[in-house]
């Protein structure tokens, strides 16, 4: 035992016998999803199998969202250039940043603080929520998880409460982000709806997730989404090409619906 | 449309509708399982449940493996400087590479090679193989996906061969790979199992994934490994420590079994 | 002209003709060094020689601190694995962080600070710093730029300084980090001398450039040794082998003084 | 000292001194070139000055090549999105690949080869070439470091050749590298002439640099243009804009010439 000896309280690894927060990984492997076992490997605790639903569906939804996302675009770029899969996915990755998967954290902080000043105050949630909102306008700060440049009723934002309601695991963060979301109508006149990241923000802080990994759900979501770009911008693509940022156009299956 | 013009077959995206290989994504969401999704996105396929169960575990067996593989001390490392979370993953990204994590695309290659090899020729399975690696051997190249430095009967590789038969998803690759495993202990006169790679790698074929992205299942298993590590190192390391690789000692919980 | 033009004014191509910032790259090679080109591409101004030496006994100040500090093991590291060099640097690139090449833009941020409030107040420069000391010492904020983990008497910063002045290019911003050292030493009872960050930080405030790109000059600096790192690595080293942060030891060349 | 005890010859460290390849840093500064101290940290020998000046003239050739290539476009992408100086960069490095940047490494290896062959060979260069050359038309191989998507004569070719002339620095490489321009105008039937790569491939091998760390002469040299770039991003351009990969326009300074 060296004076640099640590600790750590993720993984066990011994000769032919590996525990992932004390669970012997080959029992995992068969009995709990992946989104389960991320859920466990990230909090430390096996979730249950509705909170593993909720998770799969929180992945699934920001899976992809086409080749114009930065994310999208550094990863082709990168893999336009002939450089290794790994290499394309980490540019990707280091695109998912502020403005960019970045609302996450920044909308779970918000909802936090608006969730200890109720506690704290006598007043009710929706003046807490509107002097809170006053107070951005006021250092020109925007609520981060609120309004898309494409969509005005994000599908996913919708499903995502269905499904939190129905597995019984919407709670007091929901209704914090529904809140501002009816302050913010008021305050601008007119709506500013709850994005995909607003509303995995709020479905985090229902399930005692950290804010400092939220930005981590987006990250472990979307990766898959990168490689399936590089994988295509490699396979179909002419190396070096220039890549036009916006006119692309999809040709891929439709299906009846 | 200008002369840049380019076309896509992953995601299509409109207004309010947003469809992954022709699947509205909020129709997906709480149906599907992100293993599903992910198998969707890269192969544009819908898979079976139990191909999105065997999916599942193989993320499962990969999501972490302790303190000590690369890809988790550059991502350590990187996060002790007080980086952003997803410049720590990145980092990690990079260190999955040809000696780690690499060894399931080069796997896969060997098998196909040998798949085709039976096909074109009139000798047996087992002759094939034995000359295959004998050739190998000759040019001093080593078979990707057998042996580990630390587990000599890897919980994961057996597990994953169990499920597979289970449901109905092992095939012919499987049976290559048992193969080359049986003719490499013949040829080195000691036992060089079929490491947890070469499992993967052997199924991966068997579900007709490309070879190219089949990195891309580790990559995609261990990031949220990664972030567990980035997040413990941020939260309850001090920043810029200097990290030992090896002397490290697991005080998590511990489960009865 | 596409909706999407847009303007830059770093370096303009035509077939056969590039010009940096206004002067045609033939003509620069051969009369410039590439210092005085890299201050040329950032401020958009070309250095006179004296400028030119300063920045070249800066990048050579900062070009490797051997193979302890984290970007050398995260490049390291990440070439062990069998990565490109690019990946590599990349990799290393990213441990230049906060704690880590980081402070080089915030002590610029806080001399420019002192700066500011010397011309609106009328308190002695002593004074201001005092108190501006005194207010980061209750938010529990260190200043960036002094105090270093190995060095006492930093032999790159009294070399940095003595050049400064020799070439007619140590100003007000000298002056004042000279200020800090000595307020420093009497607010904490001991010497916390200026580091090789501090003093960088102070002759590129005299010279005019952002706090912004600060960190740029330690990237620059710093990326032939992380090559130097990596190379060494892949030549040297087996992959993958376990690396001690702390216990190794220098064998190359020592040349009498 | 451990059992993970190693070695490096690369610098010494110890309290209050530095030593680089054996120099006392604090010696170099002030003496030695930015372009010299690399030379001597990647090769181990300080430069002469002749060395050092056709050095400094190879990184400012490539400091820079507009918003267009690869590595500037992933740059600006992550720039683009909020994300740290350090994360863009790395993007940016993670871009110069195989087929950017790229050349340079393998210009030089097929140079080697070339004068390997003369060396055991007894055929004359120009045979020796063209063999070369037919045999790699055969495997559909492309000669790197010959022919430019935008000059038809690079104006950096020529002058670094004239430099070298002048350095007395022009050797062996440099005349294999003008044979293969010629066999390969005389095997096309058009001129395919030496790009910047190619030319530094062949003063690279002149100056005994390895193959392996080609690609870090431009890596580096490059760097300081990305800064520029990820600069001009984050302080003239909007988050998240679309960035059209051609259709943009230089607005900077123009010079009298």
């Amino acid at each position: 035992m060296s004076e640099l000896h640590w600790k750590t309280s993720i993984t066990e690894v011994h000769p032919n016998k590996i525990y992932i927060r004390g669970y012997p990984v080959d029992e995992l492997m068969g009995k709990v999803s992946f989104a389960q076992a991320i859920y466990l490997v990230l909090k430390g605790e096996m979730p249950s199998p509705e909170v593993g639903k909720l998770i799969d569906a929180i992945f699934v939804s920001s899976i992809d969202h086409g080749a114009g996302p930065p994310s999208a675009l550094a990863s082709r770029t990168v893999a336009s250039t002939g450089a290794e899969l790994n290499s394309a996915v980490a540019a990707g990755v280091l695109a998912i940043s502020k403005y960019h998967g970045g609302a996450i954290e920044e909308a779970m902080r918000l909802f936090i603080r608006i969730d200890e000043r109720i506690d704290e105050s006598e007043a009710s949630k929706e003046e807490i929520v509107r002097e809170i909102l006053e107070n951005m306008r006021k250092l020109k700060k925007r609520a981060s998880g609120f309004g898309h440049r494409i969509h005005t009723k994000d599908p996913r934002t919708k499903k995502l409460f269905k499904l939190a309601e129905e597995l019984g695991l919407s709670g007091r963060y929901v209704s914090i982000a529904l809140a501002v979301e009816k302050a913010l109508e008021e305050q601008l006149g007119k709506s500013l709806p709850i994005n995909v990241d607003g509303a995995i923000a709020a479905l985090l802080c229902d399930l005692g997730i950290s804010p400092e990994i939220g930005n981590a759900f987006f990250i472990i979501a979307r990766v898959p989404g990168l490689v399936a770009h590089i994988h295509e911008e490699k396979t179909r693509m002419k190396p070096m090409r220039k890549i036009h940022p916006e006119d692309f156009e999809y040709d891929g299956v439709r299906r009846k619906e």
